[in-house]
């Protein structure tokens, strides 16, 4: 007896249609109560998440975070209500009916998007067109990566998602659908909702795409059906799951707005309420003769043993973790790498120790290769990679090894060149609760995944961005290469930590707080060029901790105070040491972290600033430097775009030499 | 007697392998002198640069900017010792060996990657990957517009684009693809170097796509070919050429370095100095004798002579403009839109003169379809477009008809959601000298084409981004669509104007600054909610010039100082007044766009700040206001991400109120 067979007849006493049509009149009830929302999505979808709930998906509302449940995402984030009607009717706990009467309203769980947190159930947040696709990727990685770790018994489980044409119209989704093929990751499964309709109107204003056959070439498996019968979509699920060699691609043809007389399969059904008139004329052509949210206890009910069908299986689950080894389990430990802390600090203080006591100029992107082969044994929850930048980046250490399709037991990602799909495929990572993702570029193509690292903050993901080549250091690859506005606008984001260690020792300790931010993406931003070495204290004390802090102390009440980050502490100190000749004293303050530092009380950061003029350094433009600068102090740094040349040359030319900001200062404390 | 053996006779005496050689010795070499770059990619392409050169391609080397020349566009920019190769051998003005010799240093026309505007012939700037092929689809896009405007006998050109793995496996090159092939840009040829090679080692490291197939799927013919083989590449050339049905994808399978005995074929081949030895093994494995830099007479003879080929061409080119109309002399104008300044200033005093005269409370998103219904008509350069919002950012008016793959005369495009691809394509759009493009979506994904954002502004590119739902004011589609870091992040990018008009006359303002800056791209951020009517002066003083004005003095010494942008600035007003009741004099600063509030002198930016207490108002986080205050001053925004409710309730809740702003400037100026 397989489980469709019992499930479906835990429910054959309510037809297919009603089980659908409540989450269309729940849609079309929301998005009307809200005055805003989309109706049309959830309406066409809504057979195709009939079937998928009431057939397939293993999940138990009452555990939602079962870490071997199956995963549906919701790429089309818009279609919010087909998720929250589904969490509703499947009794997710706090998703009260009252949640939806108040969809998109201040307070409520139901976003007007899905907001990963907001909900038990949401499984990323989604909305911005392609992300839950490529999230959807990284969890399939995911899926495989624990089940090299944990065995099958453990986790073996489907990645559905529904994606729409605007999903796939956004690159990300190609950089997605690329990678996936490449690995073969069979449990994914995508629902391409293929109803013809965008914003502007019908697709074919913009889009000729033979989508079938692009995901074909990507090395998918690949179906067409009609996305409105039960039949057609419960045996492409069937066919579907007893086939994963290959990730697929079932192309679903829906009707937008299915069941509205007027509206259906037109541009007028997808983001905005129908309106009280032809919600009645819809309740009457579905044969839905109910109340606005009111759902039938029959129909209820059904969903409702949906819900708890797989209680039985939570249970089995964990009773196999609680018999695992101690390594199985760390992996399933809230949050992950918890349990390895004292492994973690220890990694952290060798590391420290051996930069300490070494004189080598190395650039910041070697000392983090350097703290990384301290840190992954330590920590078999980091999963590394790069956009295809790895001896640049600096991210594989000997203790790496290539994840390919025929070994997920390796720990190293080849994402190719495709810094948004890695970035999004990191959520993806991050949200399985059971890994440490770490990716890495150069840092002026955070460009390229900004969408990602934005969403890793709002989800407040622990997602480690290795970003390096972190200036006009980068020299002769010139401006197109070389980040000036970066810095600033990454410290912009909420949420998320951008630190620029100055040496080997803040180097460790800025990876030691990234993987101590269990709710906070970090950006490390890292040189091409070598630094010298700054700090010779390896104590356990982490100085970056509070984001800025005193390097030198000035002899005697400070003349002015240069504060600086990464490449430029190093000048900051050469700049203090020529002042000192003159007799100026000048203190060197060393800022990894400005959001860090921002967190400090008022006393620590009047200290560590000093009432004396204030010089700033960073080798990149002003603007986020204002708010620890009063009127009269200075900034030296960038005004514009970098250019090509040696990175000692471009230094001289943009004025960031010790010679120049000693005489910066001179004037200033004149 | 047809072109080609026109030019095979000028160069028959130099056998193909010389002429490809030149290019191979000249990359190398250079590459060497400059202890860095990529020789690898030069090396495997060279042939297929010879052959387009030889064979097909149209241009004038003493012509650069000749509107009919064949546009050839090298996406994987880091190859760009071939272009400059090219430049050189073909005589481009300027591009002396000299140049060649000083690859990658300080002042030089031959930066790391090629630099538009750096030396004539680089038709864009590339080396962020799949840029360039994005651009191409630009500008196929605009010979296809100005074709249909100027008509056959003097817009009638392809475009040849040379992408590597890397372009290819970046989400941007596939919104481009599909939009090339939905509008069946047949002008365009793509050039796939299909080295198998990337930086990590083998491309199968990470990617498996079929990548005929997946140009196959978009609409694109397609053709594998030996790109080592003359003329294999002729033939493909000439069947590309002779079918403009649909746009071309030939998959050149090339050797990485060819002619290095021990690098060709690996990734050591890509992206460092072959190294003295290797080179002379290199030379004497292609057979050529001479010295670094030299190049034989008769090759570059040769070389010469294809340079020099077209001059004809473009004399009789010139004729023809002289005796055309002026409406299609004016395209051709430099800059573009400027014979009809004179049109556009009327059109902006009478847009100006219904918006003061109108107290209706409307979107700035509104003024601006407003301003467009009179700009369009007078500004027949005007292309505007939107990535499937159409309605919602107000981009299109009556004046407007949609491109389609039959009908390029019209001056709408339907970009798709494709948010990269489409600035990119404006991007193309705007080089070609003769479009003034504007395109639209949320503000909030300006994240999603940062990186075309950047190039707009690196590149000096008159591109009009028109960014509606500017803030929280977005209202219920929650966080994810609610940008509040953006202001601050676009404002951080050198040389682009971030402009955030009040009211009606503001936003016509804004649009005429935008259209006026010719070397400069502009953000236009626009809301969805209404704003109150501020100003009511129709001048043709446009005071957004200046960046920053008082738009209310206080009557009297100020007590505070109320700076805010867009829909704040209506909140300031009405604090104002709140505090004028108590006694307070209270000014209003509208400031529309740091970036012109910097450019003016000290005297006048502290005469419009004032001395008095500052209250700067935005819904967005601080960290751009900074620059305008000093300690003790205060701003009024946000601190995180937003949230999912009704607009009126977000402002609430987010403290951005009249009530909460003149509470705060009363205890300010206590």
């Amino acid at each position: 007896m397989n489980e469709a067979q019992t499930r479906t007849g835990a429910t054959e006493a309510v037809s297919h249609a009603d089980m659908a049509n409540a989450i269309r009149a729940l849609s079309m009830d929301a998005v009307q109560a809200a005055k805003s929302g989309h109706p049309g999505m959830p309406m066409g979808m809504a057979d195709v998440a009939t079937v998928l709930y009431r057939d397939v998906l293993r999940f138990s509302a009452n555990a939602p975070d079962w870490p071997n449940r199956d995963r549906f995402v919701l790429s089309a984030g818009h279609g919010s209500m087909l998720l929250y009607s589904l969490l509703y009717l499947t009794g997710y706990p706090g998703m009260t009916i009252e949640e939806i009467k108040n969809f998109r309203q201040w307070g409520s769980k139901t976003a007007g998007h899905p907001e990963y947190g907001h909900a038990a159930g949401i499984e990323t947040t989604t909305g911005p067109l392609g992300q839950g696709i490529a999230n959807a990727v990284g969890m399939a990685l995911s899926e495989r990566l624990l089940n090299a770790r944990a065995g099958n018994d453990l986790i073996n489980h489907h990645i559905y998602c529904i994606a729409g044409d605007g999903c796939l119209m956004e690159g990300i989704s190609q950089e997605a659908i690329s990678l996936a093929g490449h690995l073969r990751l069979g449990k994914l499964i995508v629902l391409f909702d293929d109803n013809g309709i965008s914003i502007d109107g019908s697709t074919s204003l913009a889009v000729s795409d033979d989508q079938v056959a692009r995901f074909a070439a990507s090395g998918w498996n690949t179906m067409r059906i009609d996305g409105h019968d039960p039949e057609a979509i419960s045996k492409a699920l069937a066919t579907a799951r007893a086939d994963s060699s290959k990730p697929w691609l079932i192309a679903c043809r829906t009707v937008i707005g299915y069941g509205s007389p007027a509206r259906a399969g037109t541009a007028k059904a997808h983001g905005e309420p129908l309106g009280p008139d032809e919600i009645t004329a819809t309740r009457e052509k579905l044969g839905w003769p109910y109340q606005p949210f009111d759902v039938p206890e029959d129909v209820l009910n059904a969903w409702r043993a949906l819900g708890a069908a797989h209680e039985g299986e939570v249970e089995a689950w964990n009773k196999r973790i609680s018999s695992a080894s101690s390594d199985v389990q760390a992996l399933f430990a809230k949050p992950v790498g918890e349990p390895r802390a004292k492994a973690l600090a220890a990694a952290v203080t060798a590391a420290k120790t051996q930069f300490a006591a070494d004189e080598s100029q190395k650039a910041t992107r070697v000392w983090s290769q350097l703290t990384l082969e301290h840190l992954v044994p330590a920590l078999p929850e980091l999963i590394g990679g790069s956009a295809d930048l790895t001896g640049s980046n600096g991210t594989r250490t000997s203790h790496h090894k290539s994840v390919t399709p025929d070994d997920f037991s390796a720990n190293y990602i080849h994402y190719g060149v495709r810094e948004h799909g890695m970035a999004a495929a990191m959520n993806g990572l991050a949200l399985s609760g059971s890994i440490i993702p770490y990716g890495a570029t150069f840092l002026v193509f955070t460009d390229y995944c900004r969408p990602s690292i934005r969403l890793s903050a709002l989800m407040h993901q622990r997602v480690i961005y290795v970003m390096t080549h972190d200036s006009i250091g980068l020299g002769e690859d010139g401006p197109t290469h070389q980040p000036v506005e970066h810095l600033s606008a990454l410290r912009a984001i909420p949420n998320l930590h951008v630190m620029r260690p100055a040496d080997g020792v803040e180097t460790a300790e800025c990876w030691e707080l990234a993987i101590g931010a269990t709710k906070t993406p970090t950006i490390l931003a890292l040189s091409r060029q070598g630094v010298p070495r700054l700090r010779t204290d390896a104590s356990s004390e982490n100085r970056c901790a509070k984001g800025a802090y005193v390097l030198d102390e000035a002899e005697g009440a400070r003349d002015v105070t240069l504060i600086a980050t990464g490449t430029e502490v190093g000048l900051a100190r050469s700049a203090a040491k020529q002042l000192a000749e003159r007799g100026i004293k000048a203190a060197v303050v060393s800022m990894p972290s400005m959001e860090l530092f921002r967190a400090q009380d008022d006393a620590y950061r009047e200290e560590t600033l000093g009432a004396a003029p204030r010089i700033a350094i960073e080798a990149a433009i002003a603007q986020s430097w204002y708010e620890w600068l009063r009127p009269g102090d200075r900034f030296v740094g960038l005004k514009d775009f970098g250019a090509s040349a040696p990175a000692g040359e471009l230094y001289k030319q943009f004025g960031l030499t010790a010679d120049h900001i000693a005489g910066i200062a001179t004037e200033l404390v004149k």
